[in-house]
């Protein structure tokens, strides 16, 4: 019910500011009976880490995740499984003259209005860092569903600014620094070339996020308010720096007739996924595709106009180290969050219709069939 | 929790069937004193309505609200409000061969899979009849955010199929079926063709939804994870038929670089408005700026190949009465649940931060300025 | 979250006055396809129903449920379930002059101080009546229970003021109008007299009830802070007038020794059950068993002394329609409230820990073991 | 809605085993600016920690709270609260082989059977040392409701088996390792004699613990179901081993009469404070008056009956560090817990009918009125 809560059945709570000593989570409503350990963890936070190549930030995190309780024996007891991971590049002193001016494109402004005071360094508790704890819960999440319903989610980077990045294969998305799903050589260099020109200029640039969960079983979702597309759209809005959501067909819809638009059903399965894998808020069994927009990191080297906590006018060269395109830390991110409402929305299909059969009905169609 | 009630602090619980004898809802947590009676909730729904035009669906309701309880001599109790509307053209008979088969599109296919049983008429629980509560419910959260602080919130119809609507002004979506911000005749000609010629043919189109809130509070929402940004989505894709969402600049975002997206403060408010009046999950006191895609309506005339509760393959043609755009209706259904997110929000910053002080920055630009 | 919401998962909203038009309530969470009519519930209500007897309020009310919502067939959808009730026997006039008083040992100071504002009409919100809403939804709840376990929850009176009433069997308490699980005539005697002088007096008595859920799945609550010991506590508590609840051994437990009070396990089960059915918030698969005080009705004929709304001093002299012994009609109230508490519980549990299996250990001693 | 979450809008979220390295909590929703550090909590965990006198665990933990997120410049920012306790005196080989059987009174058996694991080491989550972090979490409450208010919530013993202790005064509760608000030296003496020769015989008893909150706004609490005295009885019943909830004259209205219960108004404040402080379910700004049962400790040194996970027949003595009464050491426990119900019920006030004015009536008789 306050904010730092996801989840109803499966809950993650967090806590901790970018630049404090800990950031942290409890996850509460994990089942009983789970092999679990860091091992289980650390891959997903080693994709998300900071530093692992030029064109993300430089900030110096190994994000070495601690189960602190929760498991015996190496399972899950069904008691809350509390992670903890070290802040070891705090830099409060890069942000010394943060704490009485706004960023714009920050939560700065909002934070002061709201709560009258503000943790100014790195942004505090509104630090893109915190998405860490998310991943660290999707990997349980994620875990479960797997050894459950054999369910996999993945997700990739479909745009980099007004590159376009056709997919090829979800191998592939492993293989470069972007987690663009291709082998092209010439994309490749076109967006390592884009991203050393903003980086050299000072500027950032927005993403698109496309992922697919596979192997969802039917009848996740409660309608009418908490459908699975709704929760979907709640969990990748709250992803810092997202600014748009769409499940299927998304916006493209708009121009879509009905006859075009509502995929058939033959007793081979549908044959085609314009849903995006959900009808009436309840999956279907097939591919769930979601796609996000996320905007261009607002911390940039260019000198913008802002004002002071007094109302003054000011200059801001924002000189921290930052993300040129925060689009492609969220992929993992994007990842974590579905896994989460997945898992939630298992849990509580169960609680009220009793254990849930895989039904994943074949569908024409590629393997991505968002775009 | 179940997911039949939006809200935390200002809760809607509804219930009933599209074909069922009533609908209806309880709303809780309405804050006590404030003067209600059904005249400030009938208009609302007047214009959801059925029936109102040649462009939506037929079916004849006068969608008649009755307040149950919660009011004593025409105020609040801060008990809860229970409304209560009569289904008066239920045609369960329309329906009678539905029962057996998955209509494309449809809820049909994924309640039968979740709960292993459907009440088929009309769409049962899944139909946008049930919006109708939504509206009802955003009528009083409206009436409550305009005395408390001004808040204004509505919403228009930006893009019919392929056609778009250039906005021209507020006024000018009440005169006309299409609820499109504009008296452009040549353009509402164009979008009546183009409807006749759907009914005709038996098919629908999807639509584009904008809608703006204004003189909201600053500091509304919950970071991290019950972001007003994450809220308004969770409520939007929960609306029938919704399959994208944008806050701001929205999927424009991708291609923005950071130096044109953040926007700048400067002593006189805001620059622009790209972030849609949130930052860091948390309103600015500029103008909410959502956009929505609606979906076609499936229910069509046209053949469609579906399969029937034992897997056989039939053709489906859908005779009832429908819209053949159902994103029309869906205008005033956005800014109800709008008004409920607002709402909810005002109340949970009230407890943890004490009452609300209304900050509206000025902002540069036009008087929408999503698009 | 809002305080007219009972239970996480199978949750029942209710609404309504004493003496307005209708109360009624919305079942939320009910798993599909179950069997449900209004002949499952009135049952129940009959028994709570004023005017069955000289000893209870003589209110006429035929307390007529109807289901309108959440049932196809015959059956349980896994929609919301509307139940209503008509007040048939509303007369406001009675209370006309108690607007602006505040009767002791009642709600009108606390509303009116928390709300600014009351419905008097018959304590309004705060009338025992509405707890007509919880036997029904306890009725629902009781039917998948008893479907799914065998469980069986019952409910006597086993103190009338200072009478005690010695536990002969549970078939008994249907016999006569005070709930009472005997056929001692002389003692059934000397509680009608009690009552007629009470009656007479224009004064009013406390009571005991106690209850034992049976057949109750081992494995029910969530520890630390959902036990289901603390979820009975709470619902017992809620109920107008209770004023202690106890579990198990209860206060007894405070003279007793751990050599004595801790229940020892054998082979052949538990030899005792002075845990009343739970060991660490967790149902044992004992009978769970729970005992309350109810308070004097505090609406006698008796002079009091009070204050108006001014604050000036008042006499009040209350001569609506009464229960001289509230705790009587508390009976079925307690049941169906342990009945709800369980039903949640146990989709709570198969939430987390998957299905749930029944396993009764066997237990030394009587029928009901709790004093 | 996981069971390690208490409150709706102040939320505690609790993590850790009696015999992990750590144990610790989160809070969330603590209104922001308000002043805090180490020094606020620590004198609150000091007064429950082991090893304090002979008469309790001679466990050895200095239950030194550390603060982990939250606060900047020495003020809450509105972020969520991480508290973390190391725990430096686990001694799994205590428990070695207990992990197969079943100890009477404890919780070993239905953890089991509800999650078909458990960690036996010191009870593991359901070990009375989770009640440091409530201890820890209420202390932030109770400052709050102290600066906002002038609140205060304070618990003694009344009651060691069977020797009463009658009540002198709340600054004498300090001064003896019972929390006997006495300085009568005969009846500390016999406490004393009975502790020790409880010792001695491996036995153990139970206590009652009375508590009272004072200076309590008026309005706390939220019909119909999440009423104060719900909230409280909730919290209390979900403190380990207690048995018994009582509010106001709790148990002792049974055989009242209505004439005598109902607390009368004068201009001058209330006659007498029977309801404990709630009329309704709302604070009346009484005096808040509760009462517990807390069941004699189940680990004792005397052999005692039980069965191991196969179900065959074991002797068991139990040669841990225990409490001969863990009732002396809930007394600090239990106050925590009120302050949190307290706390949270404020916020939840102030959320529908705005900030809260404190108005406490007069009432006549003695500091203490409960019994």
């Amino acid at each position: 019910m306050s904010g730092n809560t996801f989840g109803r059945l499966f809950t993650v709570t967090t806590f901790g500011e970018s630049h404090g000593k800990v950031i942290g989570c409890i996850i509460d409503g994990c089942p009983p009976g789970m092999y679990l350990s860091e091992a289980d963890i650390q891959p997903e936070l080693d994709r998300r880490r900071p530093g692992t190549s030029r064109h993300v930030t430089q900030r110096n995190e190994s994000d070495t995740v601690k189960i602190l309780s929760g498991i015996y024996e190496g399972k899950t007891t069904g008691a809350p499984i509390a992670l903890l991971i070290e802040n070891e590049d705090q830099r409060s002193s890069d942000y010394g003259n943060l704490g009485e001016i706004f960023r714009p494109g920050h939560a700065d402004y909002t934070y002061w209005q709201k709560y009258g005071i503000r943790d100014p360094r790195g942004g505090g508790r509104s630090s893109a860092r915190l998405t860490a704890m998310a991943v660290a819960a999707g990997a349980v999440a994620g875990k479960w569903l797997h050894e459950q319903y054999g369910t996999t989610v993945r997700a990739c980077l479909s745009q980099l600014g007004d590159i376009a990045i056709p997919f090829r294969s979800w191998e592939l998305a492993g293989d470069n620094p972007f987690f663009a799903p291709t082998d092209d050589v010439s994309l490749l260099a076109e967006m390592e070339t884009a991203m050393d020109a903003l980086r050299r200029e000072g500027d950032s640039i927005g993403a698109r996020v496309d992922m697919v969960a596979q192997q969802v079983p039917v009848g996740l979702g409660d309608p009418l308010y908490s459908k699975l597309d709704a929760m979907i759209a709640f969990a990748m809005m709250g992803i810092n720096a997202v600014k748009g959501v769409e499940i299927g067909a998304g916006f493209d819809a708009i121009a879509q007739r009905g006859s075009e638009h509502g995929d058939e059903l033959t007793p081979d399965g549908f044959t085609a996924n314009r849903a995006g894998g959900v009808l009436g808020g309840i999956s279907t069994g097939q591919d769930i595709t979601v796609s996000l927009a996320v905007k261009p990191t607002p911390s940039i080297r260019l000198p913008r106009q802002s004002i002071d906590i007094q109302g003054n006018p000011v200059t801001i060269e924002t000189h921290g180290r930052h993300d040129p395109c925060v689009g492609i830390r969220a992929v993992p991110v994007a990842e974590a969050m579905l896994k989460l409402v997945l898992m939630d929305a298992a849990l509580l299909n169960r609680a009220q219709c009793g254990d849930v059969q895989v039904a994943t009905p074949k569908i024409a169609g590629p393997d991505i069939s968002v775009r």
